[in-house]
């Protein structure tokens, strides 16, 4: 039976460029019911979207879309034109490679800042509530707070939680400002050992986060580096500082409002309601969020004293995540949709905060009674309320943008509501602690072996995590759920975070029931078997795929990868463990993408990064990464085929552990007919 | 008598976009004669170099040139189109304006990384040394690192300088990676205190550098700021991070290697030598260039011994322009004419470190017997050799880079050379405090009186900063030459850095007889009396203008200013100072920009950067700017009108501290006749 090779799995995407975007006027822009509702209601009132400016971009440059644009300096812009005339290189004489490596290289660093940059202001936070400065904050879970410490060698004798909590704190900022040559504490204590060497040997270990970016930039300044393999392993280190940072903000993040466990809620456009005041989160810190969530309790009176049934609160993007996973609220939707979330009518107030949140929700607000809040110092935008977010006033700030909402709903009053009646059913909250508290139930000593035996018995594919953005260059959600379906029916655990965890908790993927619908048999009965150990805690049943939360809580999924790693006694690369981000559209996206190559997953990237203009960086990001790290890119923007090449990837790796299973060779049959 | 008002010097370029580039195959690419004649021996041989492929590049993508192409997500490349249809913003709502300031932002990140990464490497190099961990390096100017440790407020007392130069290290470090909230000390303790308290007032005061650069990409990442007056201001305090990254590279290379004072030399081609082992250094660190300079007099009797009568050391851009002011190295040329410098046949060498390496440079080395050999671990060519430079074995690397010169050179007997015989005497090494040593020949007790006297008495018209860089949108050095003629002509007393610096070098205007050639009367004045009180020292005279050294020593300009600024008892924006880039191209050229709007000058650029797309970030960087800090950017791209309009500024300038002269008259009325 023909088996998928390496070389196919790296091979270039099976749809060539022309075809990927279909004439966006003519299809299908989602497969999101509540997304293609809201939509028809745009075109009958004129109201612009993501949608229609997508369509209006096309045709898009074809020098930007492959990588081979450079505006480093400003003698440029230069496109490298085919053939080997002077055309062929920039003004500087940067060929190809080094334009498409140096671009690639720079999305590394913006996604590396954006992500720690949150991370460091959730460890100001903690600092300074354990310095009882923050009069709103405090350390909430101890026994994690505990675990991180330990970890990174900080003892907690003799020591009140608030003075751990100021060690824990200070080590993690040295973690982004240390000027020595050690690399980052958060690295080395997380990972394997293997990757450990690996990483110095490769030089590739963050000293520090911030000066990870600043030579990287450094590094892709004009007349600086021409190597394209040197400049992409210098993206892979920035991509290991975005692995910190990440890691970081999962931590302190729990240590400040909770490790999350399982939680029921519900997710999409339905969740509004419009006889409560709606209250929409939307960005990626849970300082704010978290705090207008624990306000919104208190102020169900006064919410009610004007007239509303009480408050409702629901998420966009990752801050709707960390809500949703410590605490239960709904999701409203993801990315693609968060305009359209506002074209119902029915919303009050869209608190922001930082990251993916399109300036164009003014725009859509300002046809609407609801009002946009920006709350950072680094995140404005014209026309919109700023609340200056202060941790000092936390409480205070959240009652201010609450009181705003019920204002509004006030205002609101005899205006028409459009909410589109569709929402799913949705469990989630699977950090790493509560899946390894489930997993303890049928084995106490060592829980990951449950997970590890399952791969083992060929019960399971492997582990896949579905991540990542929404990009229109895809049709809205369709990747993420093709992917995700393919894979469970295939017997892959999968779990998922950020827009991705989003656009499968709308479509009813987090619900029970989809099990039934969906899953292989094999993992219809790992699934049965956590389950049924834990009835007395699981009163709504286990959901299909498992939400580990926000963009930051990737961390989460590589620290599962890495415990199956130490419990199967191999390094992250021989792991059957594989990422995808169907849809990737942000930096965040392309640097957690490196720093997952550098961990040595097969990572698959459903949407095209700018790199097809140099065949070199091509074959860096897909082969060369994978003789050094084990891990490597997949491009492939076609769902089936992708989910093909995940299985494949996976399938290679039980191989290579020997896993010889029925189940094995019977979605390989499968597979081989979907290619 | 008609006075130019600031909005007029605040309006957009005299020449329309479309009329600034014309044909480039049929106009003269450069004013320099050397530069003509290896163009010319370029076109006869059929090799291409930068201006060939700057034609090719033509016409450029109006897109990117004017700043509305955004590819900070890869949903895009979004280009904004004229009107106000969908395809007026992005596809995340993002409008022209939010677009042009988050990718002029990003470029004075980009900057802001290449400038400080170069000076934390100095700060290791200083601090290993203090350690006693490098042989090759040491304390070399006591006396600055006394100076340097008094101002940051570290007491020298009962210190060894190698334990001072450990503590000042230490400080300079923290300064890169400080995560508390106070202002970096490199910036506090060298402004005046209205500088100090207006950063203070508008949040733009970096607390470190790293985390500038990291936060300002954070709040340009897709979905984050949206405001433009906020996210220019985010990149003014990036730029001010790149002041504090150039004052301490500055700073500490002198306390390395000692602060410059008047040498003479040459500049142009015609300083390579035939009979000569010809080693060009070329990029930015004086690390690697300083050590090979040292070795080279040790190495003589090799190369004598290899038939050449000796070794003839040259310099390119920035690196050149530290062994110029330290060690009278020659200039061979600067940043556009790199590669002609190769085809001469004569570099037996080129050894490279960080910035603004042209990676054609290996490509021009291959048609010839030349060396590239590239020293860092983020700068890589291929094709190159790359020799790891080591502080460790710094004088072993630097020995084996002139050996394989020395190898060159046996090689090239038998094969032609061509040296264009072109060249003129310099007169350099203007170091803050050399120039102060001058002033103080007049003056002891308060030197800087000397040229606040001669503003203030109408003899100078004020002081202009010239740098940057080369850009072929403009005719090569030619804004360089004709803006440095007008003011010098106009009695500003000029001083200049970088590849500016190198183009009147090169044009003969820092011989003494440039004085007699081009000094309008008071100037010529001016310098006559600092000439005669410094008879004894200066047996060669001095120049028409004034180099300060590399692209980071445009600190000791701004020490100049402050100086002055403290002498006429007024902050910043009210001294009689202007400082332009008349041929900018690099990002470093927009942090530096931005840092010299921060500080309080009129700042002319002389080649657009992208942001023309959006008339609002025009007028923030042109008018909100000064309003809020006093300084202001002038964009004008014709050179005699760029003269007129920085002339105007200081005519502003000095009319406003109520200085009324003769001489300011006189030019006035040039000026309105140049316009």
């Amino acid at each position: 039976m023909p088996r998928f090779r390496e070389t196919t799995l790296q091979s270039t995407p099976s749809v060539p460029r022309k075809e990927r975007i279909k004439d966006p006027k003519d299809i299908m822009r989602s497969v999101d019911p509540a997304a293609l509702y809201m939509l028809e209601k745009a075109k009958d009132q004129n109201l612009i979207s993501s949608y229609d400016r997508f369509a209006a971009q096309q045709p898009q440059c074809a020098f930007g879309y492959e990588g081979i644009c450079c505006r480093i300096c400003f003698q440029g812009p230069c496109r490298i034109k085919p053939g080997d005339g002077p055309g062929s290189k920039g003004i500087c004489g940067a060929t190809a490679y080094t334009i498409v490596s140096r671009n690639i290289a720079r999305m590394m660093a913006g996604g590396a800042s954006a992500h720690s940059d949150h991370g460091r202001h959730i460890v100001h936070a903690l600092l300074h509530a354990a310095e009882g400065k923050l009069a709103d904050f405090k350390v909430t879970d101890v026994e994690k707070l505990n675990r991180v410490a330990e970890r990174i060698g900080i003892s907690a004798e003799g020591k009140t939680e608030n003075e751990l909590a100021v060690e824990v704190s200070k080590a993690a900022l040295e973690d982004f400002g240390r000027q020595t040559d050690e690399p980052c504490t958060w690295l080395t204590t997380t990972i394997t050992d293997g990757r450990n060497k690996k990483f110095a040997d490769c030089c590739i270990a963050p000293t520090a986060i911030d000066r990870s970016v600043v030579s990287l930039l450094h590094q892709t300044h004009i007349g600086t580096d021409a190597d394209p393999v040197n400049i992409i392993f210098g993206g892979l280190k920035c991509g290991l500082a975005d692995y910190v940072g990440m890691h970081i903000s999962t931590d302190l993040s729990d240590v400040l409002f909770g490790t999350p466990k399982p939680v029921v809620t519900e997710a999409n456009l339905g969740v509004l309601k419009e006889d409560k005041v709606n209250v929409i989160v939307h960005g990626h810190n849970p300082i704010l969020s978290q705090t207008v969530v624990n306000v919104a309790k208190e102020m169900e009176a006064e919410a009610k004293a004007a007239g509303a049934t009480g408050i409702q609160l629901s998420g966009i993007c990752c801050t709707g995540n960390e809500v949703l996973m410590r605490s239960g609220v709904p999701i409203a939707t993801n990315f693609s949709s968060q305009e359209l979330a506002i074209m119902t009518g029915a919303v009050d107030v869209m608190v922001v905060d930082v990251q993916c949140i399109m300036p164009s929700v003014q725009a859509v607000a300002e046809c609407f009674h609801t009002k946009i809040v920006t709350t950072m110092d680094i995140s404005k935008i014209p026309g919109a309320h700023h609340f200056a977010f202060d941790e000092e006033h936390a409480v205070e700030s959240a009652k201010a943008v609450i009181r705003l909402a019920i204002e509004g709903y006030k205002n609101r009053q005899g205006m028409a509501c459009d909410i589109p009646q569709i929402k799913n059913k949705v469990i989630a909250g699977f950090s790493v602690e509560a899946i390894v508290e489930l997993l303890a139930a049928i084995n106490p000593e060592t829980p990951i072996k449950v997970l590890t035996d399952a791969v083992e018995a060929g019960e399971l594919a492997g582990v896949a995590l579905l991540c990542g953005c929404n990009n229109l260059e895809s049709v809205h959600d369709n990747n993420h759920l093709t992917i995700a379906r393919e894979l469970t029916k295939n017997n892959v655990f999968v779990v998922t975070t950020g827009c991705s965890a989003q656009a499968l908790a709308k479509a009813g993927m987090m619900a029970p029931e989809a099990i039934e619908e969906y899953a292989g048999e094999g993992l219809k009965n790992f699934l049965k078997r956590l389950a049924d150990a834990n009835q007395d805690k699981l009163t709504d049943g286990l959901p299909l795929v498992f939400h580990m939360g926000s963009c930051v809580d990737n961390s989460r999924a590589h620290d599962l990868s890495t415990m199956m790693a130490k419990q199967l006694n191999v390094d992250t690369p021989k792991v059957p463990f594989v990422a995808s981000a169907p849809e990737a559209m942000s930096e965040k996206a392309v640097s957690i993408g490196a720093g997952a190559v550098a961990m040595g997953y097969p990572t698959h990237v459903g949407t095209m990064p700018p790199i097809e203009g140099s065949p070199l960086v091509f074959g860096i990001a897909t082969q060369i990464a994978s003789d050094v790290y084990g891990g490597y890119f997949i491009f492939e923007t076609d769902p089936m085929v992708a989910a093909a090449k995940l299985l494949a990837s996976l399938d290679n790796r039980t191989w290579k552990l020997g896993i010889h299973k029925k189940t094995a060779e019977k979605y390989e049959t499968q597979l081989c007919e979907n290619y």
